[in-house]
């Protein structure tokens, strides 16, 4: 989903919009924060979170570093610990993300209001960065995002683009599409490129059954978005991927964020920036 | 063409590669080496000339300023001046290309070895960035080019994107096409970004026809080569844009290098990189 229309959508969408990362942080730890972070505290990263037990961090954190497109490790915990000092002084995992999705053997079982009661001494916490950072830079940059302009999720799709496996971690990459004119997105290849640590650069364009995908009117998750006349529809790596690994691994026990409520951290986006 | 087509298909191919700008434009002043230069030199800048009468300068200046993507100026002598300081200490423009060719009114009127009979004080000397360099970026990355595989010309098409005009240069934009798989594509996308004084990134993908080519299979210019199943043209901004914008305006005398024959410069293809 787009920042934007997390913002817009959001059936529980936040009033107040926070400026500092450390002041949404201490509501949200406080119980006062619990909803979507989309457009809070604007212009620093929010990531995705993935909490493992420690027997299977190692081979995450291989997958990981193998397929850095769609699993850009922007954080990550010592087993047992809730700090993550690189991301902001004061975090503590357990309690300072709006919402969290409990696992178990890869199934959905519960969601969280914190981790309090659930946490163990063999977790380790992984944050990822996720396409809010880029999707700031290109609406900066003046170009339109479909699913914004409509109001929509982004759409997802899986493709047969095998992911470099690791342990029990593997499947294949899931893509997000954003469509453009062409010379629109020579520039947003351009401007995600400066973003490896939350994506990258496109992995792909133009015709969908290259990569796998039988019919793009109907994404995997999100929404169809229209691809107009004199448009080519741009596929970037997508967070998706590692949840389905993980989910498709089936570790006895993991936990990743509630959808729309991310980690807000200390870092800026453009500190993100290669160049 | 590209260096290596050059290199491989001249007529009149050098038998000598020289490592220093400075040696190989001294054969050229001496008379020792009068051919193309493509593959001399490897890893400076070769740049076009253009010369012209210091009545036009002042516009062709504007028309270059205001169309960088194919008029990337690298250097600029002072009217009169054959001297190019900034681009090679020794450079006198009048002697050190290893050929010219001479129009009137717009029209080609002769070749000559040297301009020593035909320099005026009231001539501007021009010198254009060219795809050489970025064509090596891209054979360095490990990309195929196309026209080289098949020993080719670059494919050149004029197009339907106006120029922005200044004083009488306008015309319309004249690009280069190679094919590339999409991932290659965006490969190419941003090595070319690295170096917007020889073209810089693409200005189109795909359909030909978005931008008036009518026929790819057709060039104006250079030879046509095969696009494969699952490849993409991508279109860059061309060098004989400028080119044909003097032949337009009809000055009453101006100078070009002999195609093939370039300026061979002291500057390093990696200085012209972006970052």
């Amino acid at each position: 989903m787009s920042i934007v229309e997390r913002a817009r959508h959001s059936h529980e969408a936040a009033s107040i919009v926070y400026a500092e990362p450390a002041a949404l942080r201490q509501a949200v730890r406080t119980g006062r924060f619990a909803t979507q972070t989309a457009g809070q505290a604007p212009g620093f990263v929010q990531g995705n979170l993935a909490i493992l037990p420690r027997e299977y961090a190692a081979d995450f954190l291989r997958f990981c570093q193998a397929n850095p497109k769609p699993c850009p490790v922007i954080g990550m915990g010592e087993p047992g610990d809730p700090a993550l000092p690189r991301l902001g002084a004061d975090i503590d995992i357990r309690t300072d993300v709006p919402g969290y999705c409990l696992f178990r053997d890869g199934q959905f079982a519960a969601e969280a209001a914190n981790l309090l009661a659930h946490w163990r001494n063999d977790l380790v916490t992984f944050v990822l960065g996720c396409s809010f950072s880029f999707e700031g830079a290109l609406v900066e940059a003046g170009l339109r995002l479909r699913h914004i302009d409509e109001g929509k999720n982004v759409a997802m799709y899986r493709t047969n683009i095998p992911n470099v496996p690791a342990g029990p971690f593997g499947g294949t990459l899931v893509v997000s599409m954003r469509p453009f004119a062409p010379a629109d997105a020579i520039r947003a290849i351009q401007i995600t490129s400066r973003f490896p640590n939350v994506h990258g650069a496109p992995v792909h364009f133009g015709d969908p059954a290259a990569i796998g995908i039988a019919d793009v009117a109907r994404p995997d998750w999100g929404d169809a978005v229209a691809i107009l006349p004199g448009e080519v529809p741009v596929f970037w790596a997508c967070g998706v991927t590692p949840q389905e690994a993980i989910r498709a691994a089936r570790p006895p026990f993991s936990i990743t964020h509630k959808p729309g409520s991310m980690l807000v951290t200390d870092l800026r986006n453009s500190a993100l920036a290669s160049f």
